[in-house]
């Protein structure tokens, strides 16, 4: 049930994968120097290993019980909680002028992996708060920032977004939650809101809520939203606390995994209204809420990555201890490592191989998230915008998907001991299975990379990608190595498949764009595994010329390409030829 | 959470891809009616449907309480067990001269389906009497039989299988167990045993543990296991329950899923000794075990299709009541269900044809179970037991495999529903996901597949598959019927993978043993492929003859054949060419 934090690949990641080391050289970070992203990451894991993941499973027996509209936190998370935001660790990318730290999202993301390796529950509360930070920061008057901005920033209050009611999930056009104006700038809100995480706790002295709703007479779907701030207690002028606001937790669910995060249905107004501000203009509540919506993306991918490093971690662990089996002239009361068994090492491998890509796509879009407002030129930030663009629903998606899938390859390698909850690899499973769901489940990640994503700029910002993929194989090819083997077949192969199932989707999605929609899945997998394949292979030809240190990276990525990326080029017949049985199944689908 | 016993696709599975029909013709089967199947199929439907799938969400809640050593099930269990064994469910396989019905294997098999869709929790303790009554009935002395084996075959005994001890899992050679004789014939037993699923419980009034042990002296690894058969409650001679044994249930474990199947630590001889009776040959303990250990492995195996049905249910029925979303024209305030979208009938579609696939699969070994026995002549008996041999670990394991999947994505078809526990979605995955584990992990199905059964009759056995393979997609191709669309093409690409495979896997045998171990795994997902394709393309060939009431099966074949055997050629490749990589990653696999 260990964990501890990988920090010398996250950050070799970081720099030679990610692109970090460049941009510290470039002077995009500032006086950033690679001396302080070293100390930060070294004392974020410590942090993260030290205090977060003894957390991890008491909080998953204690969960959150809700008494009297009370939400009652695990035993230690206050204490944790407190001395994390007293580390700085809340405000690491919050804006200067409200105390933030304004370092760079890839370092963030890097720490946003060890906090949620250290417990998902926990991860999951820091980034609705960020996510809280750029709304109000981008959209809100100025006197809701000085009022709320400081204390959000540092972590000393929390925030929480409140977009889901029972009918409308995924479809917010049918949000009925309503807006009235008071005649005095504020308003009172009404409505109940469901699956509202970190919706009510006893973590922080005060919870800002941003909602959606409906302002009297807006017009009906998605162009007829507004969001408000409402936080649960009422700020004096003086920037006390003052009274209860109406808005209150009715239950708290009881779900499959993360139980020590709250998961709450919220009522506004069950009194009478809730006391709001509207943020930003009138009826663009749904831009505001866009403006967080691909960090959050990607902070959610970011659990993927980190529950199955601490997936990989413990099934590692366990195969070096667990012995079974024994090799040809052992004696019949011996019994090797289960580690050895070449079956046990492929899933090893798969985990640690799937790991590694999902962390090199999701530090490589915090870079791209990054220079799209640090790069030197309009030009630049415009090319790194789109990369952040293209890349955030393959972060989010693909990264949710591995962590899924990985943590089933831990309980696996623990046998009948991995189905036994307190041997915590069932946990991992049970936390990781949310993040395929939340915040844009991963079918709408895949709709919106083929929909919205491979026609920006008229694709040519996905051209660019698979351009600098070739880039990578070419050199991988060039590099003559043999240490590489086949690494340059592999993902050439994949990159190749990648090209072929995007030239059919950008056909498809202006003569046919329903069978494009039923290719997206599939689409979004290849896709990472063509660029989760170039990344490690970028950071294979960074360690070979390391002189073996980097050899546990060269093994990674030629096994990704020799075992993981075979599968593109069926992912890309199933794109290109498997629509029509997915659209024409009416009949095997009927009731 | 409803469930409705699929009574229709199953009976064609077993006629028409399975070869019922064709043995009913041929007589293989005694004097076994058509009439006669589909009633049981019906009445096993309806008690599935309306007696245990009711019970599966409550004993999930519930869970099996010890207390004093007494483990209690939930409520209403020890009821419908009772109904059950009065429907004569219990016997359905049993030999006749103990009370049995002597019905096809494959028969129950369809059956069995139908009790762990209502609950796998219920289907897995009656799976393992049956298989105590087939290690009993075939080995142990006709006093023990006559004592035991008319209750076990009714069902009013239940049977455990005592195997696993905290150091000897998969590995049994590290077993410890004692069994000292007493010098009357039967032998005191002493030890500890674990994961003993219904090891003890309310259901019936005694239980009948087989236990694997040593006599002593017993040479050390497997060659010096012995099995014991050791009764709750001894029978007095007159068939009356006598005194307690020494065996008693230490406790239950607290597991992830099949809460209210309990899974018992036990401990034999804790005052003294257990008295047991010696099952077969002194030292020969492991190969009565393997008698029921292929029949057992298909009863996992069909747990994986149960919980994949169930959960393909679910999901289809919340994707057509579950609204979000709109179509070109409609207006903002409507919604379509969920079904209507691309991306989620793909995932109902992969539900529908990996379940219809694994089913298949089961339902054929099954057949090839049956005939092994029942087959007209020696060579026909011969090769139907090399057909079973062969099939068994692919019906565990994928079938297994794709429970979990299965359930996976009904999770996500329900979004942030899926992942609350009262929807159901959730226990699902929790329940599916022990199958790969138990009855010999999936990892060691893919080992028994590859050396053991792959080299049978010198590779004639797997070759005679993909013949029969080849033959079908043969008769797809020449049917030219345009509503098959390209099913020959991608039918065709897997059994070209899997042919490609199988001759790498022969060589490697011989040249490179662990290369072989290291691409099992794929190994066996890509037989599944294109044998699943196989089996749902010959059913799409029965189903054209029906003039469109089988159009379903058309529309499931052709999407498995579009969509999923597309993977197989790049299994293929990672078999061939991804070993290297799995052995040689000691530095990413290192402390």
């Amino acid at each position: 049930m260990t964990y501890r934090a990988p920090v010398a690949d996250i950050a070799f990641t970081l720099r030679h994968i990610a692109g970090l080391d460049a941009e510290l050289e470039r002077g995009a970070f500032g006086d950033l120097s690679a001396d302080l992203v070293e100390a930060v990451l070294q004392e974020a894991g410590r942090f993260a290993t030290e205090e977060i993941a003894p957390l991890n499973a008491p909080g998953d027996r204690a969960g959150t019980p809700l008494e009297d509209g009370v939400v009652t936190m695990p035993p230690g998370w206050k204490e944790a909680y407190r001395k994390w935001i007293e580390g700085g660790w809340a405000s690491l990318t919050g804006p200067e002028e409200f105390g933030g730290q304004a370092l760079p999202t890839m370092l963030a993301v890097a720490t946003q992996e060890m906090w949620n390796s250290g417990s998902m529950a926990y991860g999951i509360g820091p980034t609705l708060t960020v996510g809280a930070v750029e709304a109000i920061h981008a959209h809100a008057t100025e006197e809701l920032k000085r009022t709320y901005l400081p204390k959000l920033v540092s972590g000393e209050w929390m925030g929480t977004m409140n977009l889901t009611e029972p009918q409308a999930g995924s479809d917010l056009a049918l949000l009925r939650a309503k807006a009235e104006p008071r005649g005095d700038g504020t308003y009172l809100i009404r409505g109940t809101k469901i699956f509202i995480t970190y919706g009510e706790h006893d973590l922080t002295d005060n919870i800002v809520h941003l909602v959606l709703a409906r302002l009297p007479d807006a017009p009906p779907g998605t162009r007829g939203i507004s969001l408000f701030l409402v936080p649960k207690i009422l700020v004096n002028d003086d920037g006390s606390l003052g009274e209860r606001n109406d808005v209150w937790c009715r239950s708290v669910e009881h779900k499959l995994g993360i139980h020590a995060s709250p998961t709450c249905v919220m009522g506004f107004g069950d009194n009478g209204g809730a006391v709001g501000w509207l943020v930003g203009e009138e009826n663009r509540g749904l831009a505001c809420m866009f403006t967080m919506m691909n960090n959050a993306r990607l902070s959610v991918g970011i659990q993927g990555v980190a529950i199955a490093e601490r997936a990989t971690q413990q099934a590692l662990a366990y195969a070096r201890e667990r012995r079974q089996g024994r090799l040809p002239g052992m004696g019949q009361e011996q019994a090797v490592p289960i580690l050895a068994h070449p079956d046990v090492r492929r899933s090893l491998m798969t985990m640690r191989a799937l790991t590694a890509a999902a962390r090199a796509i999701c530090y490589q879009t915090g870079h791209a998230t990054d220079l799209a407002h640090r790069a030197a030129d309009e030009a630049g930030r415009k090319a790194a915008q789109e990369r952040a663009n293209l890349l955030t629903p393959v972060a989010k998606a693909f990264s949710t998907d591995i962590g899924v899938e990985v943590a089933s390859l831990g309980v696996q390698v623990h046998g009948g001991m991995g189905y036994i909850e307190e041997t915590g690899a069932a946990q991992h499973l049970r936390d990781a299975r949310i993040a395929p769901i939340y915040e844009g489940t991963n079918g709408i990640q895949a709709i919106d990379l083929v929909t919205r994503k491979l026609p920006m700029a008229g694709g040519a910002a996905i051209a660019a990608y698979i351009a600098e993929l070739r880039d990578i194989a070419r050199q991988v090819a060039e590099s003559n190595q043999p240490v590489f083997g086949r690494m340059g077949e592999g993902l050439g192969g994949a990159i190749d498949a990648l090209e072929t199932a995007t030239a059919w989707m950008l056909e498809a999605l202006k003569a046919e764009p329903d069978a494009a929609l039923a290719g997206a899945t599939p689409y979004l997998r290849l896709f990472a595994l063509a660029g989760g394949g170039a990344a490690l292979a970028r950071g294979a030809l960074a360690a070979q010329a390391m002189n073996g240190a980097g050899a546990a990276h060269v093994a990674t990525a030629r096994f990704f390409a020799d075992n993981l990326c075979p599968e593109a080029a069926g992912l890309a017949a199933t794109v290109t030829g498997g629509a029509y049985t997915v659209l024409g199944a009416d009949v095997a689908l009927a009731g």
